[in-house]
């Protein structure tokens, strides 16, 4: 099917509703091109190559504006034997490559701050395209064995599959993206938000957790707020997503209502969770806008989703 | 912490919008049970298992009103060496497990016409506690060995985990849940529905596809619309979700605006598409409510998200 690149790359920047990190891509994931090993090996020969290290990102020197960028090498430069990912094509209409690492012991764990404040610098579309090579190369560095049969597992339709080698098994395996409901809850016009220990001192944060098979969006949201601060909700609607590559989230943001306020704390999810005004919550973004601490609370990261619902729900969104 | 069976099991009632299949379970999950060995083995011992044959379902004969029901088992009734899984605690205050097969041969497609008049029979909520164990159960069968090294793994937490036994890795695993985004387009007034060659004769239903690592939900709702029918989108607006366990997707269903008509089909993942009037698609389901064929098309059938996405539209959301 013939496609405009330019075209197709403009798409994602239209539809998100707000502007979320790890959202905005503009490389084109040509997905016709996936099944197609002399296209992907011509786009290779003289595509771009994401450097990472591990699944850490690798920047370039700072221009002399300042401004940070991802660096690139040549996809045709790498050792052989290593796995490339075709992570799509860039706006320049060269392809985009990424390498897996050579072990499977890259972290699965949130980044710490050293490295989250090399993220904050980056423009959002090449933001946007880590996330997708760090989610990607994070799940074949941990898939090389097949989980149905134990035999080793091979890179297919550019880094979108692995396979099974072993003939009576042939399983087909693809990346994992898991979701995850965020979610803002009110009462009488109160905020519940929840502290887990690891947070920095003073952060709270929404509630938020896995969904589970055989549940709808709305009766994780339901179950993970009983779960956690033991409240029951009476409507859920959805607000905004984020793809979250630590290692391999969506994260959907919701808002529900509670029925009640008193709360009964999960201690081994959550260190503390109490409600907050509409003046406690405004401040603490202000403050947060400032670059200070919040009076009430520290207000959760830019970069996060939950920053995002704080501030649909000030702006009087349900 | 403690907790109301009773208003546990109440909970997702009333926050899922729409009556979805597979939706709408009244098990209470008691994640805070999953890592206590001694309470899940209580509970198993006076337990109720899910009978099923592989991961299809066993019913009961059908009662005097000739309406069916899950056939129950007694948990402590499986064999040694069977894994069982704690699916929850009924609304009668009893432990529900289920059984992983013991080959990893079950099916991961979708069921066929056969089993679908059976699942159209049983109440929504036997229907949601089958799929919650249909999902389960098939992704443990799938997953005895650890992709990370290749080693046999062990079931954890009441089968809401799998740990690998090689001392060198002992990497944890999660099952999958999927996310698929599914979606109704709409230009000038008429709805755009597409055929995969699967499809009975006649039948017409929205555009699906999985979301892939790296993208927010309206990314990739305009880059599945774009792929399969060559359409530009303007916005997405979420409209409902639904677990859907053949294997473990999680349907998610939005609404799209498309910035024009003219279609380009991926002939790879449709056989035709075309864009419907409002008179069209309620005739079809008008049809389908009376167990006929629609005059332009033969609508989704009920169990699926879509029919509540045209359900929704005709109904004027957007």
């Amino acid at each position: 099917m013939p496609r405009s690149i330019a075209d197709s790359a403009l798409l994602s920047r239209s539809v998100v509703p707000r502007d979320v990190a790890f959202s905005g891509s503009r490389v084109d994931r040509a997905d016709h091109l996936r099944n197609n090993p002399q296209a992907l090996a011509d786009l290779a020969a003289r595509g771009r190559l994401l450097r990472m290290d591990g699944l850490d990102p690798v920047l370039d020197d700072a221009d002399e504006y300042g401004n940070l960028s991802l660096a690139f090498g040549m996809a045709a430069e790498v050792d052989a034997g290593t796995e490339l990912l075709f992570l799509g094509i860039l706006p320049d209409g060269r392809g985009c490559f990424a390498a897996v690492p050579h072990t499977s012991s890259a972290s699965v764990s949130p980044p710490g701050p050293r490295l989250w404040r090399v993220l904050a610098f980056l423009p959002p579309e090449e933001l946007a395209l880590y996330g997708a090579a760090r989610s990607l190369a994070g799940w074949h560095a941990r898939h090389r064995f097949c989980a149905q049969c134990g035999s080793p597992t091979q890179l297919a339709r550019g880094g979108w599959q692995r396979n099974c080698l072993n003939e009576a098994c042939r399983a087909e395996h693809y990346p994992r993206t898991d979701p995850v409901v965020i979610m803002s809850v009110e009462h009488e016009g109160r905020l519940l938000l929840g502290r887990q220990p690891r947070f920095p001192p003073q952060r709270f944060s929404t509630l938020a957790g896995f969904v589970e098979p055989g549940e709808a969006l709305e009766e994780a949201v339901a179950r993970e707020v009983w779960e956690e601060a033991g409240v029951r909700v009476s409507a859920v609607h959805y607000v905004t997503s984020q793809p979250w590559p630590f290692p391999a989230s969506l994260m959907i943001g919701c808002h529900a209502i509670a029925t009640s306020a008193e709360l009964t704390i999960d201690t081994t999810e959550l260190e503390e969770a109490r409600w907050f005004s509409r003046d406690e919550v405004a401040e603490a973004m202000a403050a947060a806008e400032r670059g200070e601490e919040g009076k009430a609370f520290i207000a959760p990261p830019r970069h996060a989703v939950a920053w995002h619902l704080l501030g649909h729900w000030l702006d009087g969104g349900a």
